[in-house]
């Protein structure tokens, strides 16, 4: 293959300069002074990064390791989204990715900073109330873009809603869907209420099916936690809850099973309504 | 507490005796000679399966570990289903779970031997082809207990359909719902067919829409492996291709969360019928 790297000179490092520092503490639990990056770990992290425009700080790429077309192609792309571009040894590559096929290309990037403007003109949100599991927050993310829900709010955050394992899951939704932390349910309730919103709780107490429910939209579906459910904070008496009816010996679905049946049927009655 | 089991003598074994190493193998990839065995390693996991019925056939337990009312009413539920009781030290317990709580409560039971017969009069089934991930096949049986799908079809087997992964993502359902595994995608086909199943395969290829589709009872919903999709011997030209549709950057959706989708849709529109 034409290796292009050669044309251009890029700066060896090792493990321990700062860039590359940085990836391996974001590839662990990161940093808050890391708070809104994270790494391109794999062509279709990198390929999905790439798309949805995000910011890339740094590339950091290992010249052994690059023998295909493919791989020629792909380093021209995404080289050209930033001018902070590392060259590495393979060993020290193996020590920048969670990845066990060591692919030869990584990137540092910048999440997309949402605010409540993104959300303006949403017809369907949903709401995650608590959730413990990074693996549920993705798989939600996941289902939120094939369902075309226009964004998710997040309350009483118990897990990083931005870790690899969140981005891996979602298949590289975190990086497209809107997503909003609010500091309390209260702000989360006032902000849906100011904007029209009705509320719908997933809650397997509730008497109304999901698959009846007459949806006014703009909709919010809120989820709770895998332990605890949804917060008190949410019901008033005047709260819609809807379930799913549970035939079998357990008592629920996992949550983001849960979350993504009452989500696509929202969103096929919104999109049967448009 | 009433220590229930100063009242026997049970006999106390170290991590070597047969019965402990059965049980360390089991939690890791189990091999041949324990094929249909499995650990219920937890409390939740040793009463669903007492609940279910099966065969438990030895019960392991540490006293140190067993210090509340609520232990001690266990054990005694739990020693009356084996006469194969086994006492052991802190240290060994801790080899013979794979949990970080020490709970002090574990057995080695049989999974129930399903059979055609046991989907006889079946009016919903789910078939897996391929799927390769634990945790997927886990996810689809939570979904079929809960759906009331009446069982599961297995082709193109490759993951262990009965490892500690899908008993954990099953929630115990991996303990009640049937399921069975065929040797080929024909013999299956021929299956169903013979019992008149309308077989509807989830593509995301397909043009009819899984909410929309007028299923035909009884149906089965084949979902194929994370990475290729359902096997080609499926297609001969007058299959039933339904698809969930898909909205943003993706091309499909976690294949747990799909089959999931595509089962409560038909499960809704069965009972409905009913």
């Amino acid at each position: 293959m034409d290796e292009i790297w050669k044309k251009n000179r890029y700066l060896e490092i090792g493990a321990s300069h700062p860039e590359a520092a940085r990836i391996r503490r974001l590839l662990g639990d990161g940093s808050a002074e890391d708070a809104g990056l994270c790494v391109l770990d794999g062509y279709w992290a990198l390929e999905k990064a790439a798309n949805a425009g995000m910011k890339v700080l740094s590339f950091v790429f290992c010249p052994e390791l690059l023998t295909s077309e493919e791989a020629g192609r792909l380093f021209k792309k995404y080289t050209e989204l930033t001018g902070n571009v590392y060259s590495v040894s393979k060993k020290t590559f193996a020590r920048l990715t969670e990845r066990d096929d060591l692919v030869g290309m990584t990137a540092c990037a910048e999440f997309p900073r949402w605010t409540g403007e993104d959300l303006s003109g949403a017809k369907l949100l949903a709401v995650l109330d608590g959730l413990e599991t990074p693996g549920n927050i993705g798989t939600v993310l996941r289902t939120c873009d094939g369902a075309g829900v226009d964004g998710v709010l997040v309350v009483n955050r118990k897990a990083k809603i931005r870790s690899q394992k969140v981005i891996k899951a979602s298949m590289g939704a975190a990086f497209t869907v809107p997503m909003i932390e609010f500091s309390s349910v209260g702000e989360c309730r006032d902000w849906l209420s100011a904007r029209g919103f009705s509320v719908y709780l997933a809650d397997t107490r509730a008497e109304r099916d999901y698959d009846t429910e007459p949806y006014r939209f703009p909709a919010a579906l809120v989820a709770g936690s895998e332990r605890y459910g949804i917060s008190r904070d949410w019901y008033d008496g005047s709260e819609n809850m809807i379930k799913i009816p549970m035939r079998g010996i357990s008592d629920s679905l996992n949550v983001g099973v849960a979350a993504s049946i009452f989500l696509y049927e929202m969103s096929q009655r919104l999109h049967a309504e448009l």
